[in-house]
């Protein structure tokens, strides 16, 4: 296969090829914006691939940076669109797993100041960690506004209700050097449908480590931590039979290079085959890394092999 | 002197050799905040030696990054704290600059979009260049808010005000390659008096360069645009004849730097004297731009220089 010569031809696979893979690999990575949804609308035919994908024994997990959810949403989601019995367990998102960094990884004591959205804050309360409230105080001002005096991590993400306070306070958290500063994720910016822009956590981040002077920790894609939330949730996932499948070369094919896991892209979503071949052709070599094994069209082109496996039986 | 080899001792300077570069410079460029005054408090012999230097025959000018006010604003302020005489041509602030660079420099034809406090707005707007108008409706949001037709140019610049909505219009205005993308300056912060940091202009402009994707053109301290404004309003500047005096190696001392200026680190302020040293130790040469030629403990440390050539009658 293109991957095991380490090879990365970047072109799309068709028919036989996808059967092939789909028989050797057993399992599957698949991020959720521009792969499995665009917004509230399903990616036709991608429910179909993942209810057979099930069916035919795979593991199917969902690695998304969003983080503005808790994953009872995505599990109602799932449900809605179509996708019948995707469980909490499948769904690594990067606010579940800036969860269990904090509870688990380095055992926070203290409470955690969340420059990020409500869900965000929800997905940590419910693993038992404290956030700083916010006061709702219009007036307030960082000349004068109270500062929590227990804050052992700033955690970034996508916050949609972002203020300057927010980040100034942020920005005096992280004066003290023993305050860990993580961000959920760096994606730059997100496609609105009416083709505007959305600011995204790392944009925000970017904001944070000027004023602070400091590096945040990324627990999301591309980072490798998400693979390690999932492989302690799933023993004996070896790396050698995943294939992590995305739509944006910086987070999804980078993160499954970085944890050595086949990639491959989709094009319905935020980046062009001709990116993927630009890096392909790039002389600095960190690049190739954001090269995926395999491209398709849409996953809806797994279908056709899914359904020859079904008919035969398998 | 020291800068006359090309080699920055980077030690402090004393009586008879502050008195030799009194006489030998003509042209005084200094910072204002931790430079002139900490807020709304005068460095303790500032006013003294800046109105001597003037009655020496020295041409003064303040040079300044922050953008939150307009100059008469700083003529005020200067005649407030006993310094006497200073005028609104002797003030280049980088919203100044801004408003220059985009009336005389690029010819802006077209609304401008600040992201930015009301100081910046106004300097814009007393140049005649239009702004345009912020809505004031705290239920808008970037899914459904209107956004000008005829935005050529985005400006960041410290802003307190600072919303999640303003960032991302920002973002969606620079999705157009034709409009134009400033910073007033690039400084990541300002220390308050409390201990706190407010973030600056260079943080927000690192998120609006991540969101966009793409990089902005900066107009303060250190790029070289500052001196080219002194240049074309006094005529006759000679680099050599000038002296740069700050507080922030990254800013001041680069601008220096930059513009073939001598350079004079006073640690009235941000920077330190072993910050200093270290770029000076530093194999990579490109730090060596941010080594000062002089430093002193205070521009007070000038007055007895002074002091003797007022004696001498000079």
């Amino acid at each position: 296969m293109a991957g095991a010569f380490g090879f990365k031809s970047c072109q799309k696979i068709r028919g036989p090829q996808i059967r092939n893979l789909l028989e050797a690999k057993d399992f599957f990575l698949f991020d959720c914006d521009g792969v499995i949804w665009h917004g509230e609308n399903a990616i036709s035919g991608a429910a179909e691939v993942v209810n057979s994908l099930t069916r035919h024994g795979k593991n199917v997990v969902f690695v998304t940076n969003n983080c503005t959810r808790p994953r009872e949403n995505y599990v109602h989601k799932f449900s809605r669109l179509g996708f019948t019995d995707v469980m909490l367990e499948q769904i690594f998102s990067s606010s579940y797993c800036s969860a269990l960094y904090l509870r688990d990884f380095v055992q926070v004591s203290g409470q955690v100041f969340v420059m990020g959205c409500d869900g965000l804050r929800r997905e940590l309360e419910e693993a038992g960690i404290p956030c700083v409230e916010e006061a709702d105080d219009p007036g307030a001002t960082i000349y004068d506004c109270a500062l929590a005096p227990d804050v052992k991590a700033v955690l970034v993400g996508h916050d949609d209700k972002l203020t300057f306070l927010k980040l100034a306070k942020a920005s005096c958290y992280l004066k003290n050097p023993e305050c860990l500063f993580l961000a959920t994720d760096t994606d730059p910016w997100h496609p609105l449908s009416s083709g505007r822009i959305l600011p995204g956590s790392g944009s925000l981040t970017a904001a944070l480590e000027v004023a602070s002077g400091r590096k945040a920790t990324v627990i999301g894609k591309p980072s490798r931590f998400m693979f390690e939330c999932i492989s302690s949730q799933f023993s004996g996932v070896d790396p050698a039979q995943c294939l992590m499948v995305g739509d944006r070369l910086e987070t999804d094919m980078l993160f499954g290079s970085n944890c050595g896991l086949d990639t491959m892209l989709t094009l319905t979503g935020v980046s062009q085959i001709e990116e993927a071949q630009e890096y392909r052709n790039s002389e600095l070599t960190t690049n190739h890394s954001l090269v995926p094994n395999y491209v398709v069209d849409t996953i809806a082109d797994f279908l056709p092999a899914l359904e020859e496996l079904e008919e035969e039986g398998n």
